[in-house]
């Protein structure tokens, strides 16, 4: 008994036979004696179906028309939905966006939630029907046009709601049963976690777990509100992402606390800016050039001065897709800033540890290192906060790094893990 | 220089190429020192898919979420072709039935228009932006539900929108470039004329003639909003709808005023009760059952009664896609009423003449029927109003009848005209 707010993603829902079986599954919810609010994605490959529509007209849309036409996406999945909900004879209301009073920034195609006022779903729920909520999608507070969450907004929709609400879970289905160790396509005995804290899980999500969206997760955190990460295809539990590990559940593995799971990422690229005088105030000149164009780098790692010279090389990574822009920027200030050249290396990878138990057991480093040495892999660039380490190494060495690490800190599992096909926006 | 509103169906802007056409057209009046607001439909073939979909996952789609889904069909072409114009060069602003202020009352599927307040579309076009605005749709007034308008619906959102823009002309695109004569596809022959009045215009709707929703003239008559018809295909003037012929100017023809047009209908069918008891109270008790089950009937005949058996015959005809739950109700009352039999017959055809000039014309009747006559076509059923003669006759004669009443009334033009593919909602 309680208040669940549920989203599913568009590979749950891309056909009638998806929306029957998330409907019979939201059914089943509600006669559990539960009060049920459902956000949902477009269907399938609805969005990019729009999208390429859009570029036959112009190859420059509009951000403001652009989010009239993608919002089409979600009002054609809920209508069907609550449909399918009806026929089971359970009464569903569907929202759009405005309708659910979710409100934003004016930003198209990256709106930012400002506030939600849910009267209409308090409405609903009150009177026994189920609501069903466009994902993704909001009104623009002042002029109250149409606007778009951008990646990973369905998700951060539903926390919203969740916390608006005060909802007693949100839970998020996905083609993944849960939160795991480590990805289960490269480590198959990775280990499905029971719980994992909201620093975790952003650490995860920054560092290439893609199972949630750093938004979304950092929306839970604020406003405290348990997510529950699990299967549609499934009816067992997932992996709850929480504010503190339950007494005596340490994550992944009851007597071993330290490393909740092992994340990487293949999508970012290494640039190095070689001979840079070491001037007061050049380092700054580069990266305020590249933040002006609203490029978000990740690790930087400045060497030593060489005293003989008096220049140093500059490293730091920034994912592939901005690597063009970036490398043309600073191009573009070679003559005044007076480096020597420009290295661009899209062949790295990132190995990161997270784990809030790291904080009180100062070997993981070292630990870390170790797996990694006798392994043969060798670490370009390393980077650390509180509860995480990351280190940058060949991209070919990756999964190797995944694996040994994995074994290092005892986190494979018995059996192996489940895997399901697809992924929603 | 004006205010217009321009309404362009779903054949119009099937695809990228047909959006494109008319954004064209759209800027071109704009250009011509015009304020413009278009109204849109759904592209092409969009509203049969999704109600596939629907019946995909329901056989009793619910009437609100069905409203829910249809309207996305409209949020897709309004936003393309806002895209289009804008790749013009020209702002373009998309708003929903709710954003421009369509306030509708509760009958999902088949709403209708309470009021219009468009502040919003005002605001846009007072600073210089064209805006587009989703047909066939509105909002409950009472519970901020969407709808959806029915049949004809775009066309009554142009009208409404424009009426209560106070715009100079609502021109409405269609793929026939005007209201003719006769359907050019029977008369090749037939002519296009110059202007029909908003009476003539309802009498030709009504008669079977499908250039224009009889709802949408019917708005047009109450707010006396001239309606120019034309082809988006072509840039010639159409034909105007207006409240009065001009001076020297009487529609198709000059010299000779009578009649206006001659529509045909093949899609009703002619229900006759056979030995119906002649007491007062039965033909009540008989066309109260068929309007308690909302069927519309059409034109009623009832025989004298036979002094001799006190039996009378009653034959009415009705859309041919009420047919069988018409006749089920009747037989359902057959004991009750004590009539022998029940025919029905589906082989019929209603040929109609229009003209406001006909008022005065007493001899119009007379030329009708005797034309009729020699082209050896029997009239079954007649019926009249002021400004129109409507006969019964058996379908295959129809057409026939058709040319004859063309050529009697001198309705012939010189040359043939010309018509385009497709048809819009």
């Amino acid at each position: 008994m309680g208040l669940i707010v549920q989203k599913y993603g568009g590979s749950s829902v891309a056909d009638a036979e998806g929306l029957k079986r998330v409907a019979a599954r939201i059914v089943a919810t509600k006669k559990a004696g539960n009060q049920v609010v459902v956000v949902v994605s477009a269907m399938g490959d609805t969005t990019d179906e729009l999208i390429d529509l859009a570029n036959q007209v112009t190859p420059f849309p509009n951000g403001r028309e652009l989010d009239m036409l993608l919002t089409a996406g979600e009002r054609i999945s809920m209508a069907l939905l609550a449909m399918a909900i009806s026929n089971l004879g359970h009464e569903a209301r569907s929202f759009t966006g405005s309708q659910a009073g979710v409100l934003t920034t004016s930003a198209h195609g990256k709106a930012r939630i400002i506030d939600v006022k849910p009267s209409r779903i308090s409405e609903a729920i009150s009177e026994g029907a189920i609501a069903i909520v466009a994902g993704f999608q909001g009104i623009n507070q002042d002029t109250k046009d149409v606007t778009t969450l951008g990646r990973g907004g369905s998700d951060t929709t539903a926390v919203a709601l969740a916390a608006a609400l005060e909802a007693d879970v949100c839970e998020i289905y996905t083609d993944v049963d849960g939160v795991y160790s480590a990805d289960p396509r490269v480590v198959p005995t990775a280990r499905k976690l029971k719980t994992v804290t909201y620093e975790e899980m952003l650490e995860l999500a920054a560092s290439g777990a893609k199972v949630l969206h750093l938004r979304c997760v950092e929306y839970a955190r604020r406003y405290d509100m348990p997510i529950h990460v699990r299967s549609s295809f499934s009816n067992q539990e997932g992996t709850w992402v929480v504010k503190d590990h339950p007494e005596g559940d340490s994550g992944a593995n009851m007597e071993q606390a330290i490393i909740a799971g092992i994340a990487h990422d293949k999508s970012e690229a290494k640039v190095t800016i070689v001979g840079v005088p070491d001037r007061t105030g050049v380092a700054a000149r580069i990266f305020q050039t590249i933040a002006d164009a609203d490029i978000n780098i990740d690790m930087i790692v400045q060497n030593v001065s060489a005293a003989a010279t008096g220049l140093t090389d500059i490293s730091f990574t920034l994912p592939k897709s901005e690597g063009a822009e970036t490398t043309a920027l600073l191009k573009g200030i070679q003559g005044e800033v007076g480096f020597a050249s420009l290295q661009y290396d899209d062949q790295i990878g990132k190995l990161s540890l997270v784990g809030a138990g790291m904080r009180s057991h100062p070997g993981v480093t070292a630990t870390f290192f170790a797996c990694l040495s006798e392994a043969g892999i060798n670490i370009e660039m390393i980077s650390t906060s509180e509860i995480r380490i990351s280190v940058i190494c060949r991209v070919e060495d990756l999964e190797k790094g995944v694996k040994a690490a994995h074994s290092a800190f005892d986190l494979d599992a018995e059996g192996e893990a489940v895997i399901y096909g697809g992924s929603g926006r």
